[in-house]
């Protein structure tokens, strides 16, 4: 986790704790301290229902990677979850970067198991995938199960949540991002695409596959090789198939 | 499903019936016949709690893939459990057999949840894996949950149960079998290996990885790049990603 989640200091963090405690997860606190500020601060996070964790000096300089933390750190909520323009933003800060890499999204086009979202999520990060994408309604959303099953990928993962994803997937491809749908009625194979640039990944529904409307917004559908008797992956493999592909040929 | 899980015509399900009834899934009969052996055959896989489906004869003629059916069909149970003597005998037909299709064997060294099992054998299925090898002890083995999970691949893919993975390793080795392992600390890329080869891949049990006996057994550790904040793939969708480069380059 990047230490940019940490805020230490007791002013800080007691202004924290008076205008924005909802965005605290837990607060890190010497406890054998005489000073009072430190004990009214432990007061205030657990009157506010935070969590306080008792932290020695040296645990605290790990967690904050400050040496300067009078005693106390807190560890912020990252909200990862994004709307359709916090989507556009994330998208054209990376467009217009300097590092050149190449947008890769993943886009669930109605994924209604949480063990599937949860596990798209933990191998779209493995992969490196700048956002997943899905659909507000009609789909599993965030909860303990996700959590659980994307092992920290929830927590750290932008997902941006959107009404329309046809709408989406048109403004991607003024960007320039390719689209790029799957569905194992395809004609193009994985193997014979070029995926070595800016691309949206799109997977459909467990069973039904792409909708129509998503369908027709793809630049291309590609397909994986089948070789037993099963007719499909699932979601969470074929997308960590596709990603892999990807990384591969960008590598 | 292949035409060899199906006997037809009357005497040979009749004798099916009272000398291997527990061999027996399901029995397809015309059910508008004049026939009493067909009408004494139906009686006789009722009272043995075999189910029996009304079929009439294009039906049965599509589903046996024979024109002299006489009015009845029985589809088999087949086994797809190995012991190691049968995995060897598997391995040894392959090998002799003169398609020169390179063997592909999946090696689980200790996976523990029936969801991951179940997943994997779906994911080795779609890939074509000749075959899944197992631990006999201290690992998930074959239940309703795995047969769901593994959407008709426990079903169809031989699946091998052994006392000792280790030494089943070492005896792929002598037929010219190359070992893979994976773990997150190797040093190789998967990109980096040759795997247009007969090989066996081998994916340790979540979070403790590769025994040490069987990391010894393998000529090449290899590991998948992680991108993000997360530490390792499910071991279905990191088996996937491995699989599919295998299909990747031998085609």
């Amino acid at each position: 986790m990047s230490k940019s989640n940490y805020v230490t200091g007791l002013r800080a963090v007691e202004e924290l704790l008076s205008n924005q405690a909802a965005e605290v997860r837990r607060v890190y606190a010497e406890y054998q301290t005489v000073n009072p500020r430190v004990e009214a601060l432990i007061a205030a996070a657990h009157s506010r229902g935070i969590e306080v964790q008792p932290a020695n000096r040296a645990r605290l300089r790990q967690i904050s990677g400050e040496v300067r933390h009078q005693g106390v750190v807190a560890e912020l909520q990252r909200s990862t979850v994004l709307d359709e323009a916090g989507l556009r933003a994330l998208v054209e800060a990376h467009l217009e970067s300097a590092d050149g890499e190449k947008l890769l999204l993943l886009v669930l086009d109605g994924v209604q198991d949480p063990h599937n979202l949860g596990a798209c999520l933990r191998t779209a990060d493995a992969a490196g995938v700048h956002a997943v994408i899905v659909p507000r309604h009609g789909a599993a959303g965030l909860s303990p199960t996700v959590s659980k099953v994307a092992a920290g990928a929830a927590e750290q993962l932008p997902l941006a949540r959107v009404a329309n994803i046809g709408r989406v997937l048109g403004w991607l491809r003024d960007y320039g991002v390719t689209i790029f749908g799957t569905s194992d009625r395809a004609e193009g194979s994985l193997y014979d695409m070029d995926l070595d640039r800016s691309l949206a990944l799109v997977m459909g529904r467990e069973e039904k596959g792409l909708s129509k409307g998503v369908a027709a917004r793809c630049d291309d559908v590609l397909q994986l090789p089948m070789r037993g008797k099963v007719s499909s992956l699932n979601v969470s493999v074929a997308a960590g198939v596709c990603l892999y592909e990807v990384l591969r040929q960008r590598s």
